[in-house]
């Protein structure tokens, strides 16, 4: 059978981008569109596809909810690649629409968000209508006697439903991006590539001052740099939370090995999400340094000393 | 003029429940619903109102992103209080529904999120619409020839809306609640009360391994509990986060004091977005008992000596 | 060719006694005193001997800086066992002697230190001089004709010296001790007894604030607790020290195995004295617990699931 | 009254070049050698001397253990400065004695340590004889009919004894320096330089893993630099540990003041010894800089924005 891949859709959402720059000599039609988050999980657990890609954080929003709620709780999947897709606001319409004739626009709530600079200045008198998707906006914007005149959507969307371009770089932010995650059903990790991100949620033992600090002393303590740390409600109450973590390295690696280790020992429950190549686009992300005392080698040195002392050498 | 207080609105919302908590004995017509958590700001930062209302973090959802956004842009606010509100979900009918009628229901998406193993045990067959508040899903049901049998929302709204309450407890978490703070603008904080919780939201220097452990380690140090850490993104592309933070205790206290003004020197910027009397219901915080080490008395007697010391008398 | 034991002399010493506590069946022809610290070191480096035993430190004096000396520099040799000895003074002289005729004390200059309150009390007309051990001064008084009417020394000398005790308990302190350890050459470490000492030097890479918290964090993070830290100089000038460390457990041990691996990895240098059954006699020192996440079985759990997840299982 | 001033004599150890160095400009005679450090202390604390000089460490042997006793016990004195002095061992006899004549050598047996290299080289056949100082050893060769043909001792005794130099540069470490202090009773300290030391004894509360992480983290978390950590035994048993500590800078330095606060509120007793001048000469101590952050202006401005806070100002 051939691999066939779910994502968030419909198509034209910025989610279809992001599979496509992933699988990017896969016929288009192994490319399925599923209705929310909570669908390409079940799909994927289930064995329908071979993955699923869904968004997990952008750089203006902040973590997709929903995502973050799968990847917590329910069966485990893995995260073995992602992928950073700039974010690229058009305003679009049928062939025959001008910019100035535009009186309603239809988009999603968070690209409303991430345009209203654009719109106040160059639209001010426009009625905004909030829908289900980017790509749901360009849609019903290609439908014959459409109640409205253009949508905020990706460029991709635009193509998909013949739409004409009236403006780009809509959004307030040239710089805005989302990352993508692409899950699979546990099995053999990805191979270090020297540049990889690990993912994991952290369950705290107990309330006291300094538990957090006890957690981030795991990795600290082994220079292992976090580039995301995301309290999330555990669901059991007002103040209890556990932490999505985004650490630099591959588990794999001694140092990170070390550190997840530890985690283990002192977490009441640690849950570890995958370990994947970095992709630093769209970020500002410096490149990965381990410190002299922790790459590989240095743990190997260390531990052949061990062995060393423990068998009575001179230390 | 007499005090009027703007909220997040439409009316029957648990966001009304929690002002009226707040302010017990104002008058209904004191308490202004408004079309989004944007307006409540921008009104409150106005004058217009006294203060307003609006959810901060719910124990299944998380953290408000519109909340949080507004807390950490924009001119300042300050919070002077809060309440735990708990999410008791009903559905609602017109009088005469029965519950096994009930094919279609309204509601907001997140409650349907909440209420999923209730409809998929009670109602298997019913067809979900998603709306854009609970109490609009309650307004929607009670209009005369209407498309939904029912409404899944707050009790209040079946009181507002008059509507039949058709089941109780139709949340999947019995324990569910919404933390919901009150906004005003800059002026003479609560005084302390012993029992009190400080928010502020710390941009970091820089990005190095173990800058998240400084910045925490300042209050670990000093034994301040924290009780909430939020990442948000900056706005600055991928991998720049601030961080929101809730802290027991109050700025007027030397403890607390001491870890803000550690902050203030480390961090890039920092930005104190009050203190005011901590509201447990619904939460399972312990209570407050600073350590031997940390009281007011202790930070006095500590100063007495400095001051000893430095005026050269044996130490 | 039978077993032969070195000790820091004369005979009559504390030392002696100490070397006989550990060796308790052994003839006491196979103990020979050495003149110094350092020629019991270069005597068991050569192989003259099957052990050797000096004091280490003492609970007034503190640090016994030759043997310091001798363990952080030259050849290495592991320390095997420990033994604490009450350092109980006595005042002796030869038979027709009184108390009242004291006038003259001979002892060494750190017994005097620790005897100035008693003679102040009963002899304060006595005069006093210093001598290389206790046990040359008790060998002095024995002698004929000798200028000194009494010694303080330990009782064993007492008896060696053929001394009648004038007085017990002279020592102002009646808890003092000397801890003394056993040295050999490398070979197989002494078994774990589950309550055992691990001793090491730790030469710091650099000199930046906080580089000596770096170093005690590797332990505190693995709930290794650190019975004694002394500073020494390296020799290489003034602001230039190692450390001494003492901490609970034993290098076999998973958690003291890898908090050595992780100073060995950001230390200058390191240099492991041994690992042995501590000796709490004398001591104030709590029973030895380790923590619930860091037991070997701990460490072991953790391991495993290391395993699983590099394996690609859910984690 | 005029000044006069204690030291550890006899006359011509580098004792008195400390002091000399201390008070270039003052009258010999207003030296007094006293013949312990425990005398000096006393001395002074009963007013007899405007203040004195004892040796506090030394780069090859480590801390004194009389000096630092007498600082941790008994009635506080304050250090008001300290001076470096290079220790320069000279070999010296009469004048008509040849260097290879010298059969019997005097000296101390601390400076024998540090001699012992060119000993063997150059006199492998000397005897050796261990007197009270270097000093005493210099005079008793100065004597007629003396048993020891040459000394070992500081430059300044060869000068005071009239006695000849056989050879220079005769220490085994041509960096080797020891460190005094100068002491008074307390009073009025020395003005910030900008490049001062903090002497202090911390005695730590409880005996669990991390109390003295938990103490030098007060230094780091406010980038104080530490320079010395010694242990002592309280003599109250073995195991029994205070630490003494010099720290970078002047306890009227915002973030000295702040971590002796810390301190003073953590620890069972602390004693403060003196802000005084560092003395850079014969140590490898880099220039004192304090991080950006913590300047007593950083500190000031902390305590300006603290107070805008706490008076409900935008934050």
């Amino acid at each position: 059978m051939p691999d066939r891949y779910a994502y968030l859709g419909p198509e034209g959402t910025f989610t279809e981008v992001a599979l496509r720059t992933l699988k990017p000599d896969t016929p288009a039609d192994a490319f399925v569109p599923c209705s929310g988050v909570d669908t390409v999980f079940e799909s994927v657990r289930r064995g329908e596809f071979t993955g699923g890609v869904v968004p997990l954080e952008n750089s203006v929003e902040g973590g997709v909810t929903a995502t973050i709620a799968e990847l917590i709780n329910g069966e485990p999947l893995l995260i073995s690649a992602e992928v950073a897709v700039p974010v690229e606001f058009v305003l679009v319409g049928q062939a025959n629409t001008e910019l100035a004739d535009v009186k309603h626009i239809a988009t999603h709530s968070h690209a409303f968000a991430q345009c209203r600079g654009w719109l106040a200045r160059h639209l001010p008198d426009a009625e905004t209508h909030t829908i289900s998707s980017t790509a749901a906006a360009a849609q019903a914007v290609a439908e014959p006697g459409s109640p409205y005149d253009a949508a905020i959507c990706a460029r991709v969307a635009a193509e998909r439903y013949k739409l004409h371009v009236l403006a780009t770089g809509v959004g307030d932010r040239a710089d805005a991006a989302t990352r993508f995650i692409y899950l699979r059903r546990p099995g053999a990790l990805p191979e270090p590539t020297g540049a990889d991100r690990t993912s994991l949620v952290a369950f705290l033992s107990n309330d006291h001052p300094g538990a957090l600090v006890e957690l981030l002393n795991q990795f600290a303590i082994r220079s292992v740099n976090l580039t995301r740390l995301e309290s999330r409600p555990t669901g059991d109450g007002l103040g209890n939370y556990c932490f999505c973590l985004d650490a630099d390295g591959h588990v794999a690696e001694a140092r990170l090995g070390e550190a997840l280790m530890g985690l283990r020992r002192i977490c009441k429950d640690i849950r570890f999400l995958g370990s994947y190549p970095r992709d630093d686009a769209g970020t500002e992300l410096t490149p990965f340094l381990p410190r002299r005392d922790t790459t590989n080698a240095d743990f190997h040195e260390a531990e052949l000393w061990l062995n060393r002392i423990r068998a009575g050498e001179a230390g």
